[in-house]
């Protein structure tokens, strides 16, 4: 029997599910973090101990993951060399490394044109047409990653602050972030030099929070961001028709602030991450390209 | 002979003045960084060294320094505890620590009302009127600083992702800066992730140079910086009439961009930092207060 692996990992987890040649899932496992930036040997262990779950799940023998041939969406594929120094060392017959986007878009969009954004600590886009594939944004939070969380979380903070000196009006928003701080503005400044951008991120959902109720900076700091959001969309220039997904933890939030022409578009995406991962796996090394009965 | 001393320290040197009880400063002396935050021992050491100095230029014995009292401006003296910990162990008569920011408003505008703005790496502003005295802005460059060096290079930095992205026009300016870093974004990035404030700020010199060539980044990018350093005056309330004193690194090259009601505020300072503290502390230790002749 043809098996394949459709892997999804990222900086919290690692997730797996085995299939067949045609893509029906048998068994998933999941595991630690995956992340080739910071620890490559690491990320291999969670990578083969997530698969070696899904075999047990399906109660087959995970002796047989030399013999499976993997798709695996990861984050850091574009950074220098960690992508092949991971298939390097990975222990599956064939071993396909993409990007954490790539597989998220296929899962999302099915074999439709159209493109995606992942909404979460950060912010990146993806669109496809035929064979045409565009990535854009990313780049973290300090330079980048526009309307992403941390970027919202981290513009609160610099609204608080500048409320607090009078410099810009504040609100029923800045006064409850300034008492998360005991009201001591040199305490927001030593939040943030401690902080990675998922500590900023947590800040984010206030801002929505505030925004259902009319608050004002919350208001500036969300359109703000969602202008940043659409600004990154209409360079990917979708034509009407075309679908759209949202998806990181911030999609649901986001997606009632978009402006017509982009709520428009907005789809469900058909799968999941690890879904896309699967499909892309029978694609490649299963029998879906075969006729169904052959 | 009663003598004082005026004392200007700072993250890369520290300054001392030795004055006769009347503000005639008799001999200066230079040492390495003041940084009472970072290094607390070792503010005191070059203190105390740019002391001794001042007392050896004017020829005098610095065995005098513990008959000599002093008024220090230094950075980070609003940060809990510093200031006392520092008083406590310095060898003077008696130590009058403030900020860095005060010390430099009693230089720039002497007996007059007015305001300060200083802007170089980070951006802080002051103001006075009579014994009422306001300060605001400050904060660091995550999170404040806004219309700073570091502020500006590190918009530069992320307009030239966005321009590399094509999520904004690019110019001649982001082409500069994308040179810099042979045309990979990802070494922007990688920079960024390891940058200090000051190494941002390195940006800002090219943003002015492009601003006055017409570069419509570098025109977008100095607007914002111009914009939130008048909100931050606005915030002072200055009336009509009043002084204005641009200080730090940035100071000549910002003020040309600023509105007609603040270019006519604007005011050379009368002294430097040093000049304020050797000011403050023949008043406060000296005999200004007596008639002249005594």
């Amino acid at each position: 029997m043809n098996l394949v692996l459709g892997i999804d990992g990222g900086g919290t987890s690692c997730r797996a599910a085995l299939a067949t040649a045609s893509g029906d899932v048998v068994g998933r496992g999941k595991s630690g973090p995956a992340n080739i930036m910071t620890d490559l040997d690491g990320a291999r262990h969670n990578i083969v101990e997530a698969a070696r779950l899904a075999f047990v799940e399906a109660s087959m023998d995970p002796g047989l993951i030399p013999d499976t041939s993997a798709v695996l969406g990861l984050a850091g594929t574009n950074v220098g060399g960690y992508k092949q120094q991971l298939e390097a060392i990975l222990p599956f017959r064939r071993s396909f490394v993409e990007s954490d986007a790539l597989i998220a878009m296929n899962g999302a969009l099915g074999d439709h044109d159209g493109a995606i954004a992942i909404i979460g600590t950060g912010s990146i886009f993806m669109s496809r047409k035929g064979s045409a594939m565009q990535t854009i944004g990313g780049w973290g939070f300090l330079l980048g990653d526009l309307g992403g969380g941390a970027r919202i979380g981290r513009d609160l903070l610099q609204e608080t602050l500048l409320a607090h000196d009078d410099i810009r009006p504040g609100s029923a928003l800045t006064q409850a972030v300034m008492e998360k701080f005991a009201g001591d503005p040199r305490d927001i400044v030593k939040f943030g030099a401690a902080s990675k951008p998922a500590d900023f991120g947590t800040f984010a959902p206030m801002v929505f929070d505030h925004a259902g109720k009319g608050d004002p900076v919350a208001a500036r700091v969300l359109q703000r961001a969602v202008g940043d959001l659409e600004e990154a969309l209409d360079a990917l220039k979708l034509e009407p028709g075309q679908r759209l997904c949202l998806l990181g933890g911030l999609a649901g939030l986001v997606a009632p602030y978009m402006s017509a022409r982009y709520q428009a578009m907005l789809h469900t995406p058909l799968q999941d991450a690890l879904g896309g991962a699967v499909t892309m796996a029978a694609r490649l090394f299963g029998n879906a390209g075969a006729p169904a009965h052959a």
